[in-house]
């Protein structure tokens, strides 16, 4: 055992309502030293991620999160010890950290990176978000220069670099965000030809379509619920909708009943929807990750990042984030 | 104007509820003689269609029917004057011809249809339900051979050739229908593998499992509702749900909600959804046609047909036809 000392926040409680701070337990343990295979990594950044509360509600692409188990999270780090083929000290990876100072994970469960400035871009532009941007547009949008995109969450971690993205392609892009703050930043500042404040006055499916009178031809969800349903309205003919997540339904209960519309507007309209995961399509990574590079070298994409300092932040960052509170990728500093 | 007698069911008032005997008003009208362009045909046989109902809830892929038009329905008839190019007395025609004895349309609605016999199967096999049924798998579904595929109102015209295409792809095929005799047609004269009561006893969801273990690679939806929602819980990985119909929705209000598990489940199975009208594929019609006869020649497709005396009977068939009362591609004999 390592001499180290290793704060950890336990899932102590999976919530049955909204998650809050008394779910969280601050726990200590010793450090495992690596076994065969293993490498021994300190936290760098810890990701924060809408997903992260739907892990507790049960199985999804990984296994449900139960009482007791340290929380679990992305995140990148260093490797203090390595006894695994390929990982030496010093090498940057990104893996399942958990919400922990150190984490001892078999070699399958890291990915070496290769150094790119800022680190924290490895969690933002060239990690998830910016992968699911480009793979999930190029692949399940399709998208023809002229297009009309309008993507949900658009000022957060995902949506931010749908909208660049989809702009760098030749879209129209439509950023739905909540408050008038998120939506200037949109305009002003991230490129997006028009933004729709949620929860501003008025019924949304028709402000939708004040925006986008001819239809909107993708539509990017992040949120599902009654954003997703205003966007089934307004999609044109052949339309595509991207099932990217489902930040309306993860802090809660499971939700009563799904949007209105299908399936019959996805018959008259033709419209496909088609869920996605970024992980089918990392056969496509190292182009998608020069892709991103140029554009990014380019100014064409402006990264936006949301960093929170400390490890004792982890709960409260989560939970702002479930709250709309964040602009851009949200991600903790560990050391 | 020509002497004929010319019987025609009007859609008097518009249903706001469950379709009715009341909704139509048997009239007589004269036959106009054919303009310039144009063709005057004897009905034959009109073609029962669910979708007949759903025009009456607003436009969908054609303009809402309304209140004091004659009844909108296809069927084939026959020529007798022209005065259009390429149609001659004694042609065979397809088109909205309405529930009435005689049209007199212009040609661009007309398609001229080669001699196949018999007769009928211009409306089933190698009409629009056998199309449907071949280049929604083909294009939409895109079954390898192996999947998993289950199909709504299987014992209808549409359903009842989807099971049978897809065998003939090598697929394992379900078929949901309701009660047991339809069932029983489903396994023992159309070849299905499995068959599931929707009206029996218990949760179709499980009831859908227990046929389905491994879960559903290719659902085809022709009934939306409930039975879409069971159908979308038991999707495998990457399944495609082709959506055709929403039967359970046209005879009645617009539905409150859409199935739950959308887009949840999506997305967590990459799972893809996509509306899907024919006439969208109508560039490869020839093959289509081409690939059915050759199946219905060989035995491997079993054509049911749900043939009507009278013109009389043309609401009761539609009303029937909503009820669930038909086998097979309902149509009504003219003449």
């Amino acid at each position: 055992m390592s001499e180290r000392r290793n704060r950890q926040f336990v899932l102590d409680t999976p919530p049955t309502g909204k998650l809050g701070h008394d779910n969280f337990r601050l726990t200590e343990s010793a450090v495992p030293d690596p076994a065969d295979g293993e490498a021994l990594v300190q936290a760098r950044y810890i990701s924060m991620d809408a997903a992260n509360r739907a892990w507790m509600q049960g199985a999804t692409y990984r296994s449900a999160l139960t009482g007791g188990m340290v929380m679990a999270g992305a995140g990148i780090g260093v490797v203090l010890a390595s006894r695994a083929d390929g990982l030496s000290p010093g090498d940057l990876v990104y893996g399942d950290l958990g919400w922990q100072d150190y984490a001892t994970l078999p070699a399958e469960g890291l990915r070496k990176l290769e150094p790119r400035e800022p680190l924290t871009h490895h969690l933002s532009v060239y990690g998830i978000p910016g992968l699911t941007a480009y793979l999930g547009l190029k692949e399940i949008g399709v998208p023809k220069p002229g297009d009309t995109i309008l993507v949900s969450a658009a000022a957060g971690a995902v949506g931010s670099l749908v909208g660049q993205v989809a702009k760098a392609m030749g879209c129209r892009t439509i950023g739905i965000a909540g408050g008038p703050e998120k939506c200037a930043l949109l305009t002003e500042q991230l490129g997006f030809d028009a933004a729709v404040d949620y929860k501003a006055e008025g019924p949304l499916r028709k402000r939708l379509k004040a925006v986008a009178p001819d239809g909107v031809d993708i539509y990017w969800d992040n949120v599902a619920g009654e954003i997703l349903e205003a966007a089934i309205f307004n999609m044109a003919l052949h339309g595509r909708i991207i099932c990217c997540g489902a930040i309306a339904h993860y802090d809660g209960a499971a939700p009563a009943h799904g949007p209105r519309g299908i399936p019959g507007l996805l018959v008259t309209r033709r419209i496909a929807m088609r869920g996605f995961i970024v992980f089918d399509h990392y056969d496509q990574r190292d182009a998608a990750l020069a892709q991103l590079e140029s554009w990014v070298r380019e100014g064409r994409i402006a990264v936006r990042e949301d960093i929170i300092d400390g490890f004792e932040c982890l709960p409260e960052a989560l939970l702002g984030l479930l709250a709309g509170g964040n602009v851009g990728k949200r991600m903790v500093r560990i050391s």
